[in-house]
Formats: structure tokens, C-alpha cells, sequence
């Protein structure tokens, strides 16, 4: 019932043209260590060897879950709209950070249990209040899932239009740790003790009746379909965030991803097309237990790590200034030649 | 001779009120990690709640070293000259990334092997067309090591009198990991084997001979005064950065610390007045052999480590968007007061 997402693996017909051109500017071979990946990477997600960051976007999706009924965050789940407020006055980390680094935000309600005033600069794209509670029932219906990828979908192709060659995604959303948590255990095959965090803060006694509550939702749906582990735990921003990633991929764009509930909807991309990580660069490895598992099983390397634990999109949103310095040393150092240095 | 630095251990008082203003941001407590630790540790040295950081100052230091003669480095004497040309007009990694992130450069020939045209932007404070071969005599005379300090002092008191609140240092000196690993040796009484590294990239030949000759040096210098090691081993450019560094902890400035060579400059000027790394946060975590010893022994948590190894003050370049994103957030986030966010 999803459609079928045109992905290809990125063309690497320019790979040693780049790598000699990485290889002759003015520095020991290999002196700019991950920044040369980057850039490598970059050139050809972009095929050129002079490529460019190009209104780079953060998309910040919000939604409640229906399984902090259960106790599973220390915060109530009103926090979820509040934020969104936050976001919409200038006070979160996110703002902060995207606003000094040159980041566009959009802030999209994909399923917050409240009623937002149309007024605000809001994209108004609820597909509930909320999801369902997955200890007893999917979080979400089919129907609910294909809107949900399909909307994340037209938020790319809208900003891709407008001329922009990089997305990274932010997300709000309490309860989401549950969820992020559960998708991680179903599709690494994982026990949930691997998977699960302290979240947004729970103590020890929260946390063991947390993993408890995952661990009696994973025993109640057997499912090991991506598109069903997405149905039945995922939230409705993680399940656009999947739509926005698959068609930001078929776009060849580029990606910044970081964060525990961002990674989790990676998964379920990659788990559905593997290609989607050529055109990922991962941005942070967060302290949420179990997010350094999930980087390892993707193969990524993140640029940072900071003992961040946010969410928000904040590690990608740190991120881009290394991005643009992995773009600009390929565009603007001199070669050993132009340069007269003796190499 | 060198004079008395009056380095003050930084006044904690505001330490409860920072931590307090910190943990009231719309976050989970700790949830913004290392970028938490910047900004307590900004707001202490400047005394006050609300940091900022002005002009901030890239000193690069360059200077040749008679101990190239041994065939220590892969590269010829001559590409420090022709370096510090690259920097000159803009071509190297750290304009490059200099630039992007609001570094103002200053190109000091400390004691490069060339006599440069008087027309360059260039600081000519040319202590001498570069040290002795400390495998046979001390690189500098007493006299040039105080004339070098003196002069380093001089350009953190310029700076800070044009408004300046920020410094780091960047260097260039073919043979100056030669330099900073018997520095290291000496300063931290460890084997050169463990100081020692492939530099600009030394193959394993080469690196044994490397180690080989440094190993002489040492046995033939009985040394473990700080001063006396920096006057018997140390570069023209290691000097300047000492005195740079003693004067921006006199001034009470923040220093971006990264690099073997730079960080091997904070070791002695440690050695000297430990309060010192109250003024210092460290960048990045140099893929140099040798530099992960040096920042265990200042208790140092570095905040990028990009598997980088080029020097020139490259890593404090890019280092500085998440200094400021640390002042920006404990300046501009919302409390969840003000926010009117459940806390």
C-alpha cells in the first residue's frame, strides 16, 4: 500500500577524481581525517566535484503516544504541545542552534494531542491526537501509516522545489524513547534491555518499569515487517520522518541525521530500501543507551559526540558547521600546485 | 629571567547560580553534555551570566627547526616558508575554515628559515632563521627563549586591548612534532616512543629513525625545568605560544586549545602555573601519536575528535561554532518559566 520509492545507490564514477582532489591540497594525505569522508561523500550524493550546501532544512516533526499511559516518561505528556510552543517562540535548544548555524525550521504537528491554534506558524498536518496504546492495540491504523509517510513525503519534495540540497529532522514527542526503543528491538533483533533509555530522565526504578511495559507490547504483536513494526509502535512523526527520509533519498539529497527517535526511523527506511544511506551523513551519537548500538548496526561514524541526550534535531543542527567545512576545504584550499607548496 | 605571570585559580563564586541557570533551560537536566561544561566553564572565567564571545583571535605562529637536519620530517624545510605563503594568500585549511567560522588570523614568523618581503601581512618578529639542532647544542639561547616569551605576551596584550576575549593558536614548522614529542617526553617523564608520532607522515622507517634521534637528544640534555626544556628543545613558534598562553590566563581570556604542537606549548606553561587550564577548553583530539597522553595528563575532555592530524590550529577553527552554541544557549534558551513548560 506504500508506494514503490526509486532509490539508487550513489553513482561512484567520480570517487577517484575526488579522492585526487582531496589528495592534493595543501596537507599531509589524510591530515583532515573525517572531514575528507564527508566531503568524498558529498561529491557524489551531488556528482560534482564542487558541491554545495544548499538551504539546508530542519524539519521538526511533533506527535504524542498513547503508551505514556502506562508511566513509561517522567514527563507528563502536556510537555509534548508545550514544546511545540517553545519552538514556535524561539526558546528550545533547536531554535538556538539552527538559528547561529543557518538553518531554516519548519515545525509540523504530525499527531500532538492538543489543538493548535491555525494562526500559528505551525504546519498543520495532524493525522491524530496521538497514537494508540501499543501495550494493547497498533499504535496506528494502515491508513494512518500511509498518510503519515505520505505527508513526510511532501514536505521534502516541497523544500527540495524550493531549492534546497540538505534535510536534517527534529522530532518532540513524549513517550517517543518507548517507541524508538521497541522498533530498534523488533528490527535488530534485540532484547529490549539493549534498546531502552532513560529517556527524558527516569531513574532506575522508572526505567526497569519501562523496559517491563516494551517488553510485555513486543511480546503481544509478533511482527517482523518494517512497514508493520512502524504501524504497531511507531509514532506518527517517526512514521512521516520514514516518509521524509525515503523520498529525501530518491531525491539525492543530502541528510544529517542524529538522535535515538531520528535513527529509528533510519532503520526502518534502510530496513525497507538499504540504499537510503548513501546519502546519510550521521551528525552525533547520542548518550540514550541503545543509540550507539544503532549507529554500529548502520555502519555510521558520527561526527559528534557530546553527551547530548536533546533530540530536537539539536546534534544535526551542531553538526552543519562541519558539513560546510568538509564542502569548503574541496572548493576553496589550494593544491600543493597552485599553491607552490613542494609535496 | 622570564618574568612572574600573576595567574589567578578562576573565582567559583557564580558557580551555583550558573548551574542553577543551566538546569532551568527547557531540557532534561544534563541533556546538553559537554556544551553544558563550556558554558559553566565561559561563564566562570568571564564572571558573569551572560558570556560572550568577541573577536575571537587565531595566532599562527610559524618557525623553522635545526633538528630537521637529522631527516626527522617527510617534508623539505622549505614548505614551512611556503606555507606560511599559503596562509598569506588564504589557500590553507585553516583560512578556509577560519574564515567560515569568524576566526580573525594573525600570521606571525616566529623564526622561519626565509626572509619574507616586509610588504607581506606578516608579523615580522622574527627571533632567528630558525633554532639549533638540539641533537648537537640547545635550540635557542636563553635570550631568545625570553625574547620569544616577551613577544608572545605582546600579541595576547594587543588583542585583548582591540577587544578580544578569545585566542587560539595554530603553528607551522616542518619538524615540530619532533619539537613537542621531546617536550612531551621530558615534561611528562614517559618514553619517547609513546611521544613520538608519524608527524606529517612518516612511514615506519622513518619514524624509528625519528625516535632514534630524539632518544639521542635527550640523553644528551639533562633537563627537567620547564624553561630549560623549552630553551633546549622547543621551536621559536612553541616559545611565542607559552608566553601567549601565560598572558591570556594573566588577562583572564578564554584559549582554544588544540593540536600536538600547541597542546605540547600548554604543557610547559602548565609545568609553570597549573591554574592555567582554568582558561583553557580543548577543541579536538589530534590522530597524532602521542596527543591522547597529553590530554589525559591535563584531565582534558576535547570536544571534537575527527581523526585529524594537520596542526595549523585547524581543530580550535572548528571547534568555535560549539563554544558559542554553548554561550548562545545558556544566553537565549527559555527557561521552563518562561516557556511555561512542565518541568
Amino acid at each position: 500500500m506504500i508506494r514503490t520509492f526509486q532509490i539508487e545507490a550513489v553513482d561512484r564514477t567520480l570517487e577517484q577524481q575526488l579522492h585526487h582532489q582531496i589528495n592534493n591540497k595543501t596537507k599531509p594525505i589524510g591530515a583532515l581525517g573525517k572531514l575528507e569522508n564527508i566531503a568524498l561523500k558529498i561529491g557524489l550524493i551531488q556528482q560534482t566535484l564542487k558541491p554545495q550546501i544548499l538551504h539546508p532544512t530542519m524539519l521538526i516533526f511533533a506527535a504524542d503516544h498513547g503508551i505514556v499511559a502506562e508511566g513509561v516518561s517522567p514527563y507528563p505528556q502536556e510537555v509534548t504541545w508545550q514544546m511545540v510552543m517553545n519552538f514556535v517562540n524561539g526558546g528550545a535548544a533547536i531554535n538556538i542552534f539552527a538559528k547561529q548555524n543557518g538553518w531554516k525550521i519548519e515545525i509540523i504537528d504530525a499527531g500532538v494531542n492538543t489543538r493548535f491554534s491555525q494562526s500559528l506558524p505551525i504546519h498543520h498536518v495532524k493525522i491524530n491526537f496521538g497514537t494508540k496504546n501499543f501495550l494493547h492495540e497498533p499504535a496506528m491504523t494502515e491508513t494512518e501509516l500511509k498518510k503519515a509517510i505520505e505527508t513526510g513525503e511532501e514536505f521534502i519534495n516541497f523544500h527540495q522545489k524550493e531549492g534546497s540540497n540538505c534535510v536534517a529532522f527534529g522530532e518532540m514527542g513524549i513517550g517517543n524513547t518507548s517507541a524508538a526503543a521497541v522498533i530498534m528491538s523488533r528490527i535488530l533483533n534485540l532484547p529490549i534491555e539493549d534498546c531502552a533509555g532513560r529517556g527524558t530522565g527516569l531513574d532506575d526504578g522508572g526505567l526497569r518499569r519501562k523496559i517491563e511495559v516494551l517488553q510485555q507490547a513486543i511480546l503481544k504483536h509478533e511482527t517482523t515487517n518494517p512497514q508493520s513494526i512502524l504501524q504497531t509502535f511507531g509514532g506518527f512523526e517517526i512514521a512521516m520522518m520514514v516518509g521524509a527520509m525515503l523520498a529525501a533519498a530518491e531525491q539525492k539529497m543530502l541528510m544529517i541525521i542524529d538522535g535515538f527517535i531520528v535513527t529509528s526511523a533510519l532503520l526502518v527506511a534502510h530496513a525497507m530500501y538499504p540504499q537510503v544511506l548513501d546519502y546519510c551523513i550521521f551528525a552525533h551519537q547520542s548518550d540514550e543507551n541503545g543509540h550507539q548500538k544503532m549507529l554500529s548496526y548502520l555502519n555510521a561514524d558520527p561526527l559528534l559526540k557530546l553527551d547530548m541526550r536533546l533530540g530536537e534535531g539539536t546534534g544535526a543542527a551542531l553538526a552543519l558547521p562541519l558539513v560546510q567545512a568538509s564542502v569548503n576545504f574541496l572548493n576553496d584550499m589550494a593544491s600543493f600546485e597552485s599553491a607552490g607548496v613542494s609535496s
